[in-house]
């Protein structure tokens, strides 16, 4: 798969710099960097010109090292008076730096250089003639280097070594043509904000430790909350790690609302409970209910029209069919934007069943008593300040992962106006990619119509098998298209997108457009590498 | 509490290099800086000597933002030709930067200009002459800044100053002083790994979008089991956000190995089952507890000794006693290293009640069974690589951080050894403490004898009361001691510690040793701080 040499380093076989008659993007953007980066411009201007060359060259499969390394100095002169010249890492450890006497100096030149090689890798990502992954075989990889864990102590040297290894085979989730997962691209400032929450190096417990990081999530869950709709923004919430668990949140929450004993007493003591959610909706409700003890079997998948959205009559049939088998239907969950169509159940709808038939209907809220356990080592009722700001008791976690500056700080810096700009353009791309696709020769949409949000599935047909008949030999056929073509453009490394099976409905594409670098260019690549890749197939 | 204009930007007024006469660290640091760090070291010098000082004279609450800005160019010519100064960030706002045309150059500023106020935070973290945090109360900080999120972007100087600002109100949780949590210093290699985990952005899904994290979090468990004892490290795990969340899933499948239809049947189609721990447990046993619908009645909290540990003649009393109810005893989560007292439950004689009893004891296992859902969307089983490297299944959540890489990477560079002697150096810190304290006047120990691991709990006894006898009046003035002196600490900004009651004993002192930073020096200045803060009490 992964071509020797064609690594991180190799700028010059990857994007034409290494062409004396080519000078590429990579010469005018060297020009640029050297001017004000101290460090990295001088360190990727030699390996553009310089040692990756001879890397490239080299050609051995062995991931450049002390090459990037020496890098950092240009000069002819030994001992040389280069910038960082003198810390010589292969001598230092992890010992040597900050709380160390005398480390303040190999810290910051550490750490800075840690910092160089994350820059080219970001300037990197954004390239189109760079590889979206440069892949692997798991067994391969194990192999490719050493990964082991050992007793002693690696320099400094080799751990810089290590971050320039990882990152060459790394997915560059923010590369232009990468479209893969619901969640794709790499946000400038949200990187920095990252970058801040892991210096600042605190977690969410109370106030008393990360004062500002709960003050923001107060302020972004407020914001967040008036923008769906509560008055004032008035409510409660908390950031957790991710979709799943918030589902969780949510069972939890109608569970107690509804059998605040459960607490104590647990499901022995409440009558069977059932949870409606689509039939198109994220496994993790089923997740939730396994993990919650009330089941997967008491969560009944209600039917989808075409379009993926929760039919409103065929949850009221099915609420009506649980109480008449004396079970207790205490949640509904309904989905805005799902999974794999992107379809938006209908919620007014949806929410007069609910209230209806007194179903809480999946809204965060009433978190803090549900979970709240008190411990007096933590949360302790006499400390000087303000106690509603210690949200720790909310959370099923006890420590909690600051999550909310990178969100905040994207947030200070696009405005609302911004995200909503985002948003879109990946719709007007989404569409873009509908109208070219739907009635080009190859394609067939797995659903008719614009897609309601950014999520556009398709198939991809191979010229040998659209003399076919629609039967089951076609279906058979056409589900093993869709892979092959993935595990190509894996190989190949140009492009990654998804798919899968759906009820009924063999492989398909799920392409969801979210990635701020992509352009009407990178859709019309993918569609012609999906030709390139499937058309013998 | 927070002097205005004593914040971060201030090194003038903190460390003594404002004072011409007592040039101080600082000054001899700055001149090593400035050799190597083309961005950090102009400007930290500027602010040592320059800006920052008339910022600190200007003495206003406002954080000091555009002087900030101006110190990365320190010249006198204007236009000048100083590295940095041409890129001017009131003009940049987001949508300048990568993925946008032309977008390298101010991305690169932007980011190294983040990666300096991080550097200098970095500095100041481990500087003892530099406040531990600068308190406010939470009303005060919500005024202080305007932290609100509005409709239209900001400038880049506007984010370069929200970053700044946040890391003025942050608590360095490196700094040497700083006790407060079971976590506390701030590694530099781990902090390096952060960033490349931010700069990565990826999560633990699938191999697909992760595979070198992928590799090294069953490189890293696999070692971890290893160390444990399991033959060839053979089982299974994964990284989970927090111990809380762990703890639910020993919980989870000591559930599932006794009666697997809970997955689908939900706990209406088992027994009544109990669980048991210590009842100086974490109080996530019963958080789990209640998530899970087991009930918070239903775990069993078994009596400890004077040391906090377990005592196992109460653990099979109460056993047979669940047993004779007709309950079903499923599973016991012993401790090592209680969350207070730092103890250790007797591991072997628990391990023997519990095979007696045939009762799971708190082992991470069966993960994968327990909690999968094959979300087909996701784990397409029709990949072209092994998919026992798609872990996502195995977790609660569906997207999964990638926390691994930090523990790796912080792993090759101190060895096992490494760590080993870490852990043995704040042995020695928290024996060195009790030895001061054990005798010292005005101290009490919570329990008598050595620290059986870093913790230290103790009560510090102001003259006042020294001549109190032993009655509930005294226990009710000792009580209100630990918090006033807390709150002291936090307006000094000098150390911070923490504190709880456990049981029938009054609020009294934890300090748990685990920060890098801390030497003999910091325990002796903790002493002299708490009877500094707490002798007219």
């Amino acid at each position: 798969m992964a071509s020797p040499g064609s690594g991180f380093w190799s700028f010059g076989s990857e994007d034409g710099s290494g062409d004396p008659e080519n000078p590429g993007t990579a010469r005018a953007w060297c020009q640029v960097a050297q001017k004000f980066t101290g460090g990295i411009g001088n360190k990727l201007c030699a390996l553009l010109y310089g040692d990756a060359e001879k890397a490239a060259e080299s050609g051995g499969s062995e991931p450049p090292r002390a090459t990037s390394r020496k890098a950092a100095c240009s000069c002819n002169q030994k001992p040389c008076s280069c910038s960082k010249a003198d810390v010589n890492y292969a001598f230092l450890h992890a010992t040597d730096l900050l709380p160390a006497c005398d480390g303040e100096r190999p810290t910051l030149a550490f750490l800075q250089d840690v910092m160089d090689i994350l820059l080219q890798y970001v300037v990197k990502s954004f390239d189109r003639s760079t590889k979206v992954i440069d892949f692997h075989y798991p067994n391969e990889l194990l192999q490719e280097y050493n990964w082991e864990l050992a007793d002693q102590p690696q320099n400094l040297e080799e751990i810089l070594m290590h971050c320039q290894t990882t990152l060459k085979y790394a997915i560059k989730t923010g590369h232009p043509r990468y479209f893969n997962q619901l969640s794709t691209g790499l946000d400038m400032v949200g990187l920095a904000a990252d970058w801040l929450t892991s210096t600042a190096n605190t977690n969410m417990f109370t106030y008393e430790i990360a004062p500002v990081f709960v003050l923001l999530e107060y302020v972004t869950l407020k914001k967040m909350r008036e923008i769906i709709g509560w008055p004032g923004g008035s409510g409660d919430g908390i950031f957790s790690p991710g979709g799943a668990i918030s589902n969780m949140y949510a069972m939890l929450i109608a569970r107690f609302k509804m059998f605040p004993e459960v607490k104590e007493k647990g499901m022995a003591a409440v009558p069977r409970l059932i949870a409606f959610t689509s039939e198109h909706s994220h496994f993790s409700l089923k997740k939730g209910a396994a993990a919650l003890g009330i089941g997967t079997d008491s969560v009944i998948l209600i039917r989808c029209d075409e379009r993926g959205k929760m039919i409103p009559s065929d949850l009221e049939r099915r609420i009506l069919e649980a109480k008449q088998k004396g079970f207790v239907p205490f949640l509904v969950s309904a989905t805005a934007g799902t999974t794999v169509y992107g379809a938006f159940d209908p919620l007014l709808a949806v929410a007069d069943i609910c209230k209806k038939y007194k179903i809480w209907m999946h809204v965060d809220g009433l978190m803090q008593s549900c979970n709240q356990m008190h411990a007096s080592y933590l949360f302790q009722q006499d400390k000087h300040y303000d106690l509603s700001y210690d949200t720790g008791d909310k959370a099923l976690q006890c420590g909690r992962h600051v999550d909310v500056f990178k969100l905040w700080l994207m947030w200070r810096a696009k405005g609302t106006t911004g995200f909503e700009a985002h948003i879109d353009k990946c719709l007007e791309l989404a569409e873009y990619l509908y109208n070219i696709i739907k009635n080009r020769e190859g394609y067939e949409m797995v659903f008719d119509g614009k897609p309601q949000h950014t999520n556009v599935c398709f198939w991809y047909v191979p010229p040998s098998l659209r003399v076919l008949e629609d039967n089951e030999e076609r279906m058979s056929r056409l589900s093993k298209v869709a892979p092959v073509i993935k595990a190509r453009m894996m190989e190949y490394g140009t492009t990654m997108v998804s798919y899968q099976p759906l009820g009924d409905k063999v492989n398909f594409f799920r392409m969801v457009i979210s990635n701020p670098a992509a352009t009407h260019q990178d859709i019309d690549f993918l569609i012609e590498e999906i030709e390139r890749l499937g058309q013998d197939l």
